[in-house]
Protein backbone atom coordinates (compact mmCIF):
# COMPACT_ATOMS: atom_id res chain seq x y z
CA UNK A 1 0.00 0.00 0.00
CA UNK A 2 0.84 3.46 -0.54
CA UNK A 3 1.46 5.95 2.54
CA UNK A 4 2.25 9.59 2.22
CA UNK A 5 4.58 11.96 4.51
CA UNK A 6 4.91 15.29 4.83
CA UNK A 7 8.07 16.79 6.61
CA UNK A 8 8.31 19.99 7.58
CA UNK A 9 10.21 22.64 9.85
CA UNK A 10 8.89 22.90 13.28
CA UNK A 11 8.22 26.74 13.94
CA UNK A 12 10.32 29.48 14.29
CA UNK A 13 13.00 27.69 12.37
CA UNK A 14 13.86 29.66 9.85
CA UNK A 15 12.92 28.85 6.18
CA UNK A 16 15.26 30.66 3.58
CA UNK A 17 13.70 29.09 0.77
CA UNK A 18 10.57 29.79 1.62
CA UNK A 19 11.46 33.32 1.96
CA UNK A 20 12.85 33.50 -1.28
CA UNK A 21 9.43 31.46 -2.41
CA UNK A 22 7.61 34.47 -1.01
CA UNK A 23 9.65 37.74 -1.98
CA UNK A 24 9.45 36.30 -5.99
CA UNK A 25 5.53 35.63 -5.79
CA UNK A 26 5.05 39.42 -4.06
CA UNK A 27 6.97 40.66 -7.08
CA UNK A 28 5.11 38.59 -10.04
CA UNK A 29 1.97 40.27 -7.86
CA UNK A 30 1.02 37.94 -5.70
CA UNK A 31 0.89 40.47 -2.70
CA UNK A 32 -1.80 38.89 -0.76
CA UNK A 33 1.42 36.17 0.11
CA UNK A 34 2.23 36.72 4.00
CA UNK A 35 4.43 33.60 4.38
CA UNK A 36 5.13 30.42 2.21
CA UNK A 37 6.91 27.35 4.49
CA UNK A 38 8.30 24.83 2.08
CA UNK A 39 8.81 20.64 2.96
CA UNK A 40 9.15 17.82 1.89
CA UNK A 41 6.59 15.37 0.77
CA UNK A 42 7.19 11.19 0.22
CA UNK A 43 4.69 9.17 -1.03
CA UNK A 44 5.88 5.18 -0.23
CA UNK A 45 5.13 2.49 -1.49
CA UNK A 46 5.02 -0.70 0.74
CA UNK A 47 4.53 -4.10 0.38
CA UNK A 48 2.05 -4.55 3.73
CA UNK A 49 -1.32 -4.89 3.20
CA UNK A 50 -2.36 -4.24 6.94
CA UNK A 51 -2.80 -0.02 7.23
CA UNK A 52 -1.86 0.04 11.02
CA UNK A 53 1.44 -1.85 10.39
CA UNK A 54 2.60 -0.06 7.20
CA UNK A 55 1.95 3.31 9.01
CA UNK A 56 3.94 2.32 12.02
CA UNK A 57 6.92 1.11 9.40
CA UNK A 58 6.47 4.10 8.04
CA UNK A 59 6.74 6.65 11.60
CA UNK A 60 10.31 4.38 12.37
CA UNK A 61 11.40 5.26 8.43
CA UNK A 62 10.76 9.08 9.52
CA UNK A 63 12.44 8.75 13.01
CA UNK A 64 15.57 7.47 11.51
CA UNK A 65 15.84 8.61 8.04
CA UNK A 66 13.47 10.87 6.46
CA UNK A 67 12.98 13.69 9.26
CA UNK A 68 15.29 15.38 11.43
CA UNK A 69 13.87 15.63 14.37
CA UNK A 70 15.66 18.29 15.36
CA UNK A 71 14.28 20.71 13.86
CA UNK A 72 11.17 18.95 11.75
CA UNK A 73 8.04 17.89 12.55
CA UNK A 74 6.31 14.80 9.94
CA UNK A 75 2.98 13.91 9.26
CA UNK A 76 1.65 10.39 7.58
CA UNK A 77 -1.41 11.29 5.89
CA UNK B 1 -6.00 31.69 5.73
CA UNK B 2 -3.53 29.00 4.97
CA UNK B 3 -3.00 26.87 2.06
CA UNK B 4 -1.30 23.78 1.34
CA UNK B 5 -0.02 22.55 -1.77
CA UNK B 6 1.94 19.18 -2.76
CA UNK B 7 4.09 19.25 -5.96
CA UNK B 8 4.94 15.49 -7.04
CA UNK B 9 6.71 14.23 -10.23
CA UNK B 10 4.90 12.97 -12.81
CA UNK B 11 4.25 9.35 -12.97
CA UNK B 12 6.94 8.09 -15.79
CA UNK B 13 9.07 10.60 -14.33
CA UNK B 14 12.37 9.36 -13.13
CA UNK B 15 13.13 10.07 -9.24
CA UNK B 16 16.65 9.65 -8.68
CA UNK B 17 16.34 11.43 -5.15
CA UNK B 18 13.09 9.02 -4.33
CA UNK B 19 15.27 5.85 -5.62
CA UNK B 20 18.34 6.98 -3.50
CA UNK B 21 15.64 6.88 -0.86
CA UNK B 22 14.41 3.38 -1.28
CA UNK B 23 17.40 1.80 -1.54
CA UNK B 24 19.22 3.53 1.74
CA UNK B 25 15.61 2.55 3.56
CA UNK B 26 16.17 -1.20 2.33
CA UNK B 27 19.51 -0.93 3.47
CA UNK B 28 18.38 -0.07 6.89
CA UNK B 29 16.42 -3.18 6.88
CA UNK B 30 13.37 -1.23 6.08
CA UNK B 31 13.16 -4.27 2.90
CA UNK B 32 9.11 -4.26 2.52
CA UNK B 33 9.89 -0.58 1.40
CA UNK B 34 9.15 -1.02 -3.34
CA UNK B 35 9.11 2.59 -4.09
CA UNK B 36 9.62 5.89 -3.01
CA UNK B 37 8.61 8.73 -4.91
CA UNK B 38 9.74 12.44 -3.31
CA UNK B 39 7.58 15.73 -4.06
CA UNK B 40 7.69 19.21 -2.26
CA UNK B 41 5.27 20.71 0.15
CA UNK B 42 4.53 24.21 0.68
CA UNK B 43 2.46 25.99 3.28
CA UNK B 44 1.15 29.19 2.11
CA UNK B 45 -0.19 32.12 4.43
CA UNK B 46 -2.04 34.24 2.26
CA UNK B 47 -4.47 37.47 3.13
CA UNK B 48 -7.77 36.11 1.56
CA UNK B 49 -10.71 34.85 3.84
CA UNK B 50 -12.62 33.19 0.93
CA UNK B 51 -11.37 29.98 0.78
CA UNK B 52 -12.44 29.84 -2.87
CA UNK B 53 -10.78 32.85 -3.73
CA UNK B 54 -7.38 31.85 -2.20
CA UNK B 55 -7.57 28.63 -3.50
CA UNK B 56 -7.90 29.96 -7.05
CA UNK B 57 -4.93 32.53 -6.57
CA UNK B 58 -2.78 29.57 -4.93
CA UNK B 59 -3.50 27.17 -8.59
CA UNK B 60 -2.48 30.55 -10.12
CA UNK B 61 0.71 30.20 -7.87
CA UNK B 62 1.29 26.62 -8.75
CA UNK B 63 1.18 27.28 -12.52
CA UNK B 64 3.26 30.47 -12.71
CA UNK B 65 5.79 29.77 -10.18
CA UNK B 66 5.60 26.75 -7.89
CA UNK B 67 5.12 23.43 -10.32
CA UNK B 68 6.77 22.49 -13.61
CA UNK B 69 3.76 21.27 -15.34
CA UNK B 70 6.08 19.13 -18.05
CA UNK B 71 6.59 17.13 -15.60
CA UNK B 72 4.97 17.68 -12.02
CA UNK B 73 1.51 17.79 -11.20
CA UNK B 74 0.10 19.88 -7.95
CA UNK B 75 -2.70 19.22 -5.32
CA UNK B 76 -4.41 21.78 -3.77
CA UNK B 77 -4.81 20.74 -0.08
Amino acid sequence: MKIKVIVTLKNGVLDPQGKAIQQTLNGMGFDSVKEVRQGKYFDIEINENNEVKAKSKVEDMCKKLLANLVIEDFKII
